[in-house]
């Protein structure tokens, strides 16, 4: 089981779907960094039942991902919106007013 | 229950989600614009148990919103995209390049 940058995106977006378990795994072991060993220790449960979790949970984000592709959106949205902003940069970068309409979406993208 | 747009609209985005059943009422009570009496008649069930279903499915799409707010993200990232849309068409309405990135946003914003 690699950790990757997929699940922790994949887990940003859909977090909020997940059960209370299924959140804990995945936070302590995809954004914490934590060992499984260290998981298994922690909830005093074994490591191959964390282990487990964490891949059913794996699944399914990657299902929420293919139902709704927030993750997928997001990346085209940001792409481009980056080249908006670059070509305003070099193009515009004294109308302050367009810059400004720009930074706002971008805020508003990043949340 | 009245029908509105903010179910409509809480609908595309979380269909996906809605089990076959739960679709097929949304889709023709507030898409289709049916009556209870005419699903109940196409589905052989009472108009009840129609009128049951629709209103837990209406619970459960202000649920998701609330967990992953796609409905009020989506107004939000639009209002701003439509900022930018009217600034630079009343501003740079020759710049074809800045014209074309801008619309590339909202049509990735509509779909």
């Amino acid at each position: 089981m690699e950790k990757n940058y997929r699940i922790n995106s994949l887990f940003e977006f859909y977090r909020p779907l997940l059960t209370n378990k299924q959140d804990s795994y995945i936070q302590l072991y995809y954004a914490d960094d934590y060992s499984l060993g260290e998981i298994s220790e922690e909830f005093n449960v074994s490591r191959q039942a964390v282990y487990d979790n964490i891949r059913r949970t794996e699944v399914i984000l990657e299902k929420y991902e293919e139902q709704l592709h927030l993750y997928a959106d997001f990346v085209k949205r940001n792409d481009q919106t980056d080249a908006i902003r670059n070509y305003v940069k070099d193009n515009y970068p004294n109308d302050d007013k367009l810059n400004q309409l720009v930074d706002d979406l971008e805020i508003t993208e990043e949340k």
